[in-house]
């Protein structure tokens, strides 16, 4: 394991079919999407990110990564600024829902029983809810009834802990966290050389009502494209929460796929 | 409108064209779904609530309530107790998107402009939103670029305050709200004969690890079905929730529909 | 039984589990619509009849009735006016059958096996033939394959010594029935309060060719919306066809499902 | 007009090309199905007999006849015996609602705006009017508002007189007539060698109880295929309603079209 | 096999039956389109040829021919001119995909296990692999996995010797063929009576570009319609390819399905 | 331009929004497959080589290269050793449509009115063509008309002169190329530490009968899943095809959008 990289599609087939055949090798598809993220970060921070926890995860757990899905849901705008932002490039729901049954069936036709969806781009999370189910019911359809499948956002392994490290002046909250000190600090510590600080836009967080309007009122989200001010990011707090998150998903993934 | 109910459903077809054509009166579309809430409460919850919050908005406003749609998204584990629990009757995201899509174009058709969709089930937010992005496109396409929707959940208007005065001994998080003491106190408020509370089953709230598995552990979900104890739900809770959400949702809609 | 209604939506979820799960309970499915029906009759008529019927029929089976289908397919001119009537709110037939598709394939995962679609929309009935086509197809997919869906619709069972006493002058035939006598009747004997028999208009019944013409040509459909005079509706006319075809529905399906 | 026959796909394009781009040729589609039709007449009888209708149509008003759908909806026991009966090749609903929206369309593209759809299977019916419904719309989004489509089936121009006259004995009705006296006589008048009347199996009208069930009970469907006898069939019956039929017809498309 | 002509849809169903039920009986599959074929040539020549080589294989293997597909995928510019070009009436590809997908599902649900889809149309060539993937899946999923599907186009079967023949002067290429020299020849030696070899236009072979443009640069099809000149086609040569195709396919399939 | 790279992701929105905006910049949105190679290179070959040629020409014509997409339409067995290969990953054709489709309208949604789709796996062919299409009408119903799109295959740049230099011995055909001189050459150009030439199995080229099989008979594909052998590739015939195929590409573009 430790010689190579985890990603399945820069092996030759039979390097492949050794690993997938027998059902008991790992695969991570990373999600992505092309989204705005400041005037600071390009476009594709959300499929840079999970695919490099996909990569790290991989190699502890001698799991294989597959190709990132480069285009996402439409960016909604209490979340990540709104699909009308220039720069955003989104799939319908139904494509993308159909992408992923179908990579998840053609992986499972080859052997693989073991799936990790590690999204970076919150707007795909029920699409890929619908396209696990899917996928798992027409393997289902196929005689494969063995397929487990765990859906993660790397997000959701931040602690508590973590958090307050981060914001020593207190958490705005998820909710606005596109664009802000979460990504970009971890941009910092992996592609410091995508990340331009100097044109980030200092701006108090967003502010949005407890409702979403259709079409966007372009007003409610900051003339940025991020939701918080990414100021206060450092590569020491991108280190920090890599370490923490890729530590989580590595244990999340050894429970739930008997690794040890 | 006060000798009336507001529902769309209830009138002849020459009242309901006075009221739609001119584009003034806005339409609200309850968003439920057929889902277990326990063994305290019926599988209609969030049919119930959305239509109840629909018709007293409606009525403040001037506006219509169109039928509710009785089937919503897949129960999903860590919101809803999961698809698997008995009772939980759901659509595909595809069916649920189709079906809003066509129910907005339709009343577009006939002169409404102003839409609010009332979500009552957490699932069905995402495809919701896709739903009418869709129906948007279509209507786009037939030259009618002028509608506006409003997207909301009801629970979402229940602000800290409220939280504060329902959940004396600490909130336990949205997150395990599912049959608990909010829902629960807002059926006692509004159909206390469909509430059987000696029959809820007391608990600690449930807790989830940070991702999904698919298919779902079932251990994972309280054997009740509520993801926390309803015990403490009061008619008075449901009260203050009614109020607060129907006041806030009301003002919300003025807002956007310049209606005074 | 008795001590109850038979609403599935009205249950908790232990209730439902052990009405459902053993598959001898037959599920009925009513179908509506959201169709103008005259001045003088709201737009849900095509709901509330099947939904009483599937009531009255299931407590004399010891059936249960899931939550009914608020929308149905497009009105067509000839049988129901046309779509284009005011407070007409239709699905694409892709929609609908999908709908319906879904909500047997739940339920036959929770276990049942006897299902009665209860139509009151004449307009629904094909797309309810592929839909159960698709759900049958499906869950022998999933190997359940002794399901058995029985498709009525309630008007069907009107006999012909019924129809000459409710038209003592001569039947002007169920093609022109919409919003006639036989509808406002029932109506009249279920839910009086809806019914505003003076706004009725009387007109002779509508007469077409023998075709149909899109986009349709308006003029052909009676300026009431309705296709025959309501004027001789009664309670009494309601009562004799409920009593006729709520026996005659009770009848086929406890023949059809070996209910004694 | 009348030194070639009528049929679109015979011509060059420059002569197809000259008859329909400026719109006024009505384009005649036939619609048919390969479906069992008793012991003594082939699969494509519903294909046949709205060509030849659709041919002799087209000569008299100046039409093209498209190439007819040889495939249509799944036969339905009550009308067509059943989709389990031997020798029956249907497709989906939404198959054939696309195909016929598809060649609308394309045809509406060279420059067609006036359209008779001439069915020849029952099944289909439904499926057209949706066909045509979502044709229509996307050629209004195309800016192609001016098309207009009439949708008929050859035997609903059998008026009372001809039925008089082919059942002397009293007509059994339009809902057993499957591979009866009626179709068996047009077969006999325009494809004589195609029938072998005495391979007919002569049976009462088939009786069935006022509603559907799926799976088919095949016990219901005469063993021979035909819900009434055809034996009593003739030439001249045939050719009796062949001219009722194609008059009927002619007129029809005259009035709509504004042919005179 | 030698009295009566193979065509499915043409036999009453117990001849169907008797012939389809054991597996063994090829069913052969002709798809087409309508498409312009230049001036001298109709819009059906791909329906024609197929069904023609369907007619000629079937008779000595002996196998049943299914009702041709008389629209296919649209016209690409390159190999048939373009879909712009007058009297080309085209399919989706998805409709395309379903359509057949449907029909080789419902022969083998009779019990057919052995097709040659026996296409006439280029550009339904990739659609055909897709609809053929989708069928063998589904009826995977109904437990019917030994369906075996041979996939050609007639022309295939035109070996360098008879180029060598048919174009003394040199092959211009299979890229310029369309309603060129080999598809004139053999419509000249099957339907004769259909070509109008005089109003073909002579041209040079058209040339284009490596690449395609959409929508089309309509300049790069040659006005006539047609890619290459048919002026030097023949019945000779007609016959000539007819024996080579037909006695190649016979070969194919009396190979592939171990008829001897 | 020339002091960063051209991929559209990893630029911040501004950036993208001044240089798409204004229409006159090409897209260019290359396609690929994860496919198997043979054992000598890896799974990706048909994602890294469009992706490099789309940048080179980027570079050269002042274009915009998007995300790249990972997963292609299934790989047939006479181009692509078929689908059964371990390694190969595939989408449905439907997935693959809508996909380009959607990324289409959302470029152009932005502003992009030329684009070139650049394919790396021929198996993408015709659904890059119907997903074209299908992206021009639903812009052209959103009222954008003036957009441009040229679609092509990197290898079909390769002229006459290039193959002869490329197999001095003879030319086995672009039909059995998979995996073969030319696409292992233009890896050892590019990527050489991602080919393991000693790997590479050296066997004629493969030979197939003019028809497909489905399900694929798998002993028609080499075992090494390479069509023909690579064991002549070199570093300089693929530097002579990258510089062949660019200019030839650059050339076509600058003609097709007039940069000059």
């Amino acid at each position: 394991m430790n010689d190579q990289r985890p990603f399945a599609a820069e092996m030759p087939w039979p390097d492949f079919h050794a690993r997938v055949k027998n059902g008991k090798t790992p695969i991570l598809i990373p999600l992505g999407s092309m989204e705005q993220h400041g005037h600071h970060m390009p476009l594709h921070v959300d499929v840079l990110l999970p695919t490099e926890f996909s990569r790290r995860v991989a190699e502890q757990i001698g799991g294989l990564v597959s190709p990132t899905f480069n285009y996402g849901y439409k960016s909604q705008q209490k979340c990540g600024g709104g699909n009308h932002m220039p720069g955003t490039i989104s799939l319908e729901g139904q494509t993308l829902v159909h992408q992923l049954r179908d990579v998840i069936k053609e992986f499972a036709r080859h052997g693989g029983r073991s799936f990790a969806i590690v999204n970076g781009h919150y707007e795909n999370s029920w699409f890929i809810n619908e396209a696990v189910d899917l996928a798992l019911r027409e393997l289902r359809w196929d005689g494969i009834a063995n397929v487990k499948v765990v859906v993660l956002s790397y997000w959701d392994f931040v602690n508590e802990e973590t958090i307050a490290k981060i914001y020593p002046d207190g958490f705005p909250g998820w909710a606005v966290e596109h664009g802000g000190v979460l990504e970009t600090s971890l941009m910092l510590a992996l592609y410091p050389e995508l990340v331009q600080l100097e044109r980030a836009i200092d701006h108090p967080p967003a502010t949005f009502p407890p409702y979403d309007v259709y079409p966007v009122k372009t007003e409610w989200t900051p003339a940025s494209g991020t939701l918080s001010s990414p100021k206060q990011a450092s590569r020491e707090k991108g280190e920090l929460m890599l370490a923490v998150c890729t530590d989580g998903i590595v244990k999340a993934l050894r429970d739930e796929f008997s690794i040890n």
